[in-house]
C-alpha cells in the first residue's frame, strides 16, 4: 500500500529546475528594474523579462487547473494551499496595474513569487511543527522579550529624553533604540548619553544574550526531536525492505532504524573507492550498484549490502563501487556497528558468514536479495 | 473523571480578554502620548483613555479585595503576589500626580501594569526555576564575563585615552565600549583606533561569542530538562485517567508518558482529516469527538482512542474526526508507537483487536470507555 | 578519610565578604579617579581609599605568608597559584609609582586585584576542563574562523581599497573591518561600499552566524557534560550518607544519584510550607529540620526524609518544615520518584510504610536515622 | 602493540614547525606591505621575504613531486587535493607578475597559502561530515532565511525610498540593509526612518534570532554527534590494545569506550601529583610511566593500569606518576568508574584485587601486561 509517486509532465525534474530558472530570472529583473539611472533600454528588456515570467507562471497554472479538473479531484485546484500560491504568483501583478498602481511598485509583487519555494523546502513543514510543539516555552520567552523591551524603554526615554530629544523624544523612538540593542543589532543611531541610561543598556544587552539563549535553545532542542522522529519514520520503510535486516526481531530492528542513516544517490556515482579506509557499510534499499573486482564487475540490487570488509577486518576498501542507477542506501557506521552487534550478535554472524562466502572461503547461499544475487558469479578478494 | 475548570466571575476567559485589551489600550495611549507635536485634542482623548483603563484595574481590585474577604482567605489578598501586583498598576499614577509629577512623567508608570501579564505567562515559573537551579553555572559565566569586561575596558583605557579623549578618557567610558563590544551589539559610537587596542577588541569579540556560547547552552539545557519534567507531570495525570493505558505495568506506563503529547483543542475542530497521510494515534483523555463515517457518524469518549489504523498499515486517514466539546488527547506518533511496541507488544495486540473489531471482523468487547462505546453502532470502514 | 575544611582565621564568612568589599571598593575609586575634572578633594579622598585598600591587601599577604611558615606547609606559599596571586594584588602598584610611572596609569593595576576572584567561581575550574576537553574542535573552529577571517580581510582589501582608502587602505584595516562582521558585532565604521564588496560581506555575516554557532555548541555541551559528572561525585557522597538510600543495590543508587538534586539551606529557612503544592520530597544529608505539626512540632535530622505524603497522593503540603541549623537536602522530584519507583519498588514500598507509620496505622519502627527518630513522638495527620 | 608512527623527511614534526612559520611569515609580510607610507628600504625588505617564503614552498612542491614519483604513487601527485594545494600556492604568483599585475596585487595571492592549513585541521574534515550529514534541514532554514531577506528589502525599499534614496533607493540597497539587520550586525549606515519601516526591521532582528538559533541547534546537534562517534572509533583501537580490558564481554566493552576519554602526554610529564585528589584512574595503552614510591621507583608499561587507589577509597594521590616516554593512556573518570562497576562488578573486582596485591596483602599474579609487570618489584605503600 506504499503511496504512488505520480510523475506527470508537471512534476518533473527539468520542469522543476525551469520553474526555479524562471524564478530566479524574475527577482534578478525586478532587482534590477528599481535601481535608479538605469537607461531606458535596458529597462525595457528587464520589463519584457518580468512580463515573460508572468507568463511561464499563468500557463503553468491554467495547465494545473485544467489537469486538475479532469483528474476529478477530492478539492478544487483553487482551494489548495498550491493552487492558492500559485494566484498569487499570477494575478495581484496584472490587477495592480490595472487599478493604476505605478509600474515600478506592481512590480515589486513578483516578490511573492518566493510563495512558490514554500512547499519545496523540506524543512519547512518541520519548522511548523517545531513552533507548533514548541508554542508554549518560546511564547513565554517573547512575552519575557516584550516585558524588557517596553520597560527598559520607558526607563531609557525618562533618562534621555531632555538630553536627546530628537532620539528619545518619545516612546515609540525609545521602543526603537530598545529592539535594536535588545537583539544586540546595534545600529548606533541612537546611544544614551547619561550614566543611569548606560547602566541599564547594558544590563539589557546582557538579558539579550540571555533571551537569545533561552530562544536559541527551545527552537534547537525541538528542531532536533522533530528531525529525528522525521528519519526515524522514513529508515523504517526503508529497513523494511531489506529482507536482511526486516528478518531481526522487533526491537533489534528499531534500534537498528535509530542507528541508520539514508543515503540518496544518482546514477554513475561512487559510493566507495577502492584503497580509501571505510568506516561504513552499505545496505541498498533500491537501486543497483557495480562492484569493481577482477575478472568482472559484479552487479548488487535492492536487498543487498557491500562495504562489509571494511567493518569486519578494519582495512581499506577493497573494491570500488559505483552506482547504475539512482540508488538509496542505508548506511551503518563502524562505531554503531560495534556497539549493535555486542547486543545483537546475530547480525555480526551473518554479515561475517556471507563475507565470509564472498573471500570464497565458503559455499553458503548468498544472503543478499534474491533477484541481484543470482547475478554475483565470483565476487572474491584476492 | 476529568478535572473540573472553575470559572467564577473574575477568571472566565472573555473577562481575561477584556482586562488584555484594557492593558493593550492603556500601553498604546501612553505610548502614543509621549510623541511631540501631538495636538492638543488627540491628547485630551489619550489622557481620558488612560483614566479609563486605570478606572477599569482599581474597580477590579476593589472587587477582588472584596470577594477574597468574603471567601476567608487564609492570607490577606493584598499581601500575594496578584494582590501587590493589582496594588502596583492602581496605585502609583494618582500618587505621583497628587505628589506633583508632570503627567507625562507620571503616566509612564502605565507601564508597570505589565507586570499583570507576568502569572500569564506559563514559562516564567519556569524561568525562574531554571535560573535557580543553573544558578551556579550562571553566576560563574557572569563572574568570567564580568572580568573580561573591566580587563578590557581598563587595557583600551590605557591604549586609546590620549588618542580619543572624547571617548576612552575615563574608565566608566571605556567600560560602556566594552559592554557593547563583548555583547556583540557594536553601537559604533567610541571605536579603538590604536592597532593594539583593535588587537585586543578583536580578541574581546571572539570572547564574546564563547560567553554567549556558554550561556545559551547553560539555559537551554536547564529549560529543556525543566520542560520534560513539567510535561510528565502533567502526561502522568492524563495518562492515568485513560483506563487503557492505566492497566499496562509500571514500566510501560513510566515509558508512554514520556513518549505521549498533550493536546487541547476547543469545540468543533477538526483533529484528523479524512485523506491526509496519518503519522499519529489519539487517546481521549477528555472531552468527546465525533467519528464522520458512514452510515451515521459515531461518537467517542473520554478513556477511548482513534487514530490507529495509519498507525497499523500506514495508509491515510480513513475518517474525519470533530471534536464535539473542548478536549484534551494525548497524541502517540508512529514512530514512538513503533519503538514503544517493539518493547511492550501487548499494547499492539490491544490495539490491533480493538481496530479489527472495528473493521467489523470481531464481536468482542470493545476495549474504549463504557459510557460512550455503548454509542458506537457501526463503525466499520468500507 | 573525608577532607577536613579548615576555618581559621583568614577563612571565615565574614572576612570573605570584607575582603570582596574591600575589591569592589578599590575597583569603584579605580573608575572614579580616571573621569576627567574630578575637583583635587575628592581625587584625594580616593587616593587614600586606594591605599586603605591596597594596604589591606598586603597585611592579608603578611599574615598568610607568616601563619603559613609556621604550619610547615609543604610548598612555599609564594608559590602556590593563591600566594602568586596575592602578590601581583600588592606588590605591581608600589613598584611601578617608584620607577615613576604617573599614578593614574600605576593606579590601573588595581585591575590585577580581580585574579583574586578567580579561586571563588565555582565554575572556572570546570571551564577550564571543558576547554581541555573540547580543545581540539574548538581548535578546529577557530582555525576556520581565522581563515574565513584572512580571505575576506584579503578580497575586501582588493575590492575596497580605492573607493574608501581611508577605511580599507591596508590589510590590517580591512582585517579589523572582518573581525568586527565576523562576530556581528558591527561597529559600522568600516562599510563595504561596493557590488561584490557587500555580497561578500552578508556571505562573511551568515558565515559568522554558523562560526558563532558551532563554537556554541561545542561549549554548550561540554559545559552540560561536565556540569553533569561534578553533580554526580558530589552526590554520591550525599547519598552513601543517608542510611536509607545506601541500602539500595548499586544500580539502583548509582540511578537515584544521578536524579537526585543538592539543596543547600541556611538556619529557620522554610523548605515546605503548609497548603502548598508539593511536587517533590526531601533526604536530610546533613542538618536538622523542625517539622511544625500539631499538638508539638517534630525534629528530623539527618538521615531523615520528609515530604513524602505529596508524592503518595499528589495533594498539598500538610506541614511547613524549617530548618533549625544549615542543612543540605538531597530532593527527589515526583516526576523522578515515580520512574524511578518503576523499576525499583522497594524504594516506594519503604516510602510508603513510613509515610504509613507517621499516619499512625502503623507502629513499625521508623525507617529515619536512629539518633533523630527517638525525638518523635507524635507525627501524625490529622 | 603501540601503531607505529612514520616520520619520514618530509612529515616530521620539525619541519612541519618550519612550515608553519614560513606560513606565518609570509601572511605577516603580505599584511605588512600593503600599509600605506612604508619607506621603500622596508617595503624591498618584505619583498625579499615573500620570494623566500614562496622558494620554501617550490622547493618543498619539488622534493614531494619527486618523491612520490620515486614511490610508485598510487595516482599523480599533482591530482590528489595536497598536491593541487600545494600547486596552488607556487604557481598564481609568478604567473600573476609575468602578466603584468601590478606587485602589490599580485602578492595578495599569498592568502592561497592558508589552504595549507586545511589538511592539518583535525575538524575540518569533521565540520564537512557534519553539513552533508545536516545538509537538508540546513538548506530548510538557509532558504528560510533568504525569503525573510528579500521580503524584508522589498517591504523597505517601498516604505522608505521616498525619504532616503540614497539608502533604501534601489533593491540591491535594501537588500544589503537587509543582509545587515537578519544577521544582528547592524552597521548602522542604513536605518529606516518611517514607522511602519521600523515595526518591520524589528521584527526582522527578532526573525534573525530564531534563524540563528535554528542553525545554531542544528550545527551543535551535528557536530557533537559526529565527535562522539569520532571519539569511539580511536578509543575503540586504544582499549583493545590493553589486555585488561580487551577481556570483559561486549556490551561493557562497548559501554566502557564510550566511557573512557583518551589523553595524549609528552616524556616527562606529570600524570597524577602526590596528595592531589584523585577523581580518575589510567589505564596505558601505549608508553610507559614511572610511580614515585618508596624505596625506589617503579615502571608500569602499556597495558597496566593506576590510580585505581583514589577511585576505591576516595583518598588524595598516593604517589607522583611521570612519563618516561610519549604515552597515551586512557581515563576513567570517578563518576563513570561507579556507574559502570554497578553494571559490571567483575570490573571493579579485578582492579581491587591488584590494588590488595599492591598493597602488599596478596602474593596473586599481577593483572597488568606481562612484560612490565615484571619490572615491578615493590610497588606497596605504607
Amino acid at each position: 500500500m506504499a503511496v504512488p509517486s505520480p510523475s506527470g509532465l508537471l512534476r518533473g525534474n527539468a520542469l522543476r529546475l525551469l520553474r526555479y530558472l524562471v524564478l530566479g530570472a524574475g527577482l534578478a529583473a525586478m532587482m534590477a528594474i528599481t535601481v535608479p539611472g538605469l537607461n531606458p533600454q535596458s529597462r525595457s528588456w528587464l520589463v519584457v523579462i518580468l512580463w515573460c515570467c508572468l507568463g511561464f507562471f499563468a500557463s503553468e497554472l491554467a495547465i494545473k487547473s485544467l489537469t486538475g479538473a479532469q483528474a476529478k479531484a477530492e478539492r478544487n485546484y483553487f482551494l489548495t494551499s498550491s493552487g492558492i500560491i500559485d494566484l498569487l504568483a499570477v494575478l495581484p501583478i496584472p490587477l495592480a496595474l490595472l487599478i493604476g498602481v505605478p509600474a515600478d511598485t506592481a512590480w515589486l509583487l513578483v516578490s511573492l513569487w518566493l510563495l512558490k519555494l514554500a512547499p519545496a523546502v523540506p524543512g519547512l513543514a518541520l519548522l511548523g511543527r517545531v513552533i507548533e510543539q514548541e508554542a508554549r516555552p518560546l511564547a513565554s520567552v517573547f512575552v519575557i522579550f516584550l516585558i524588557v523591551l517596553l520597560l527598559s524603554a520607558v526607563a531609557l526615554y525618562a533618562l534621555e529624553r531632555t538630553g536627546q530629544p530628537e532620539r528619545f523624544g518619545s516612546l515609540p523612538q525609545s521602543l526603537w533604540w530598545a529592539v535594536t540593542t535588545l537583539t544586540t543589532t546595534g545600529y548606533g543611531d541612537a546611544v544614551p548619553q547619561t550614566f543611569l541610561g548606560r547602566m541599564i543598556a547594558g544590563t539589557v544587552m546582557i538579558f539579550g544574550l540571555g533571551v537569545f539563549g533561552l530562544w536559541t535553545g527551545i527552537l534547537a532542542t525541538g528542531f532536533a526531536a522533530e528531525h529525528r522522529r522525521r528519519d526515524f519514520i522514513q529508515n523504517w520503510d526503508l529497513v523494511t525492505s531489506v529482507p536482511f535486516l526486516r528478518n531481526l526481531d522487533a526491537p533489534a530492528v528499531i534500534e537498528l532504524t535509530h542507528k541508520l542513516r539514508r543515503l540518496d544517490l544518482a546514477e554513475r556515482n561512487v559510493v566507495v573507492r577502492r584503497g580509501r579506509p571505510g568506516d561504513c557499510m552499505y545496505f541498498i534499499a533500491s537501486g543497483e550498484v557495480e562492484v569493481k573486482v577482477e575478472p568482472q564487475p559484479v552487479r548488487l540490487g535492492a536487498g543487498s549490502f557491500f562495504g562489509e570488509f571494511a567493518l569486519l577486518d578494519g582495512g581499506p576498501r577493497r573494491a570500488t563501487v559505483v552506482t547504475t542507477m539512482p540508488s538509496t542506501f542505508l548506511v551503518l557506521e563502524v562505531s554503531d556497528f560495534r556497539a549493535f552487534t555486542a547486543h545483537h550478535p546475530e547480525l555480526a554472524k551473518a554479515v561475517e558468514r556471507e563475507a565470509a562466502r564472498r573471500r570464497g572461503t565458503s559455499e553458503e547461499e548468498p544472503l543478499v536479495g534474491a533477484q541481484p544475487a543470482s547475478q554475483i558469479p565470483e565476487y572474491r578478494d584476492e
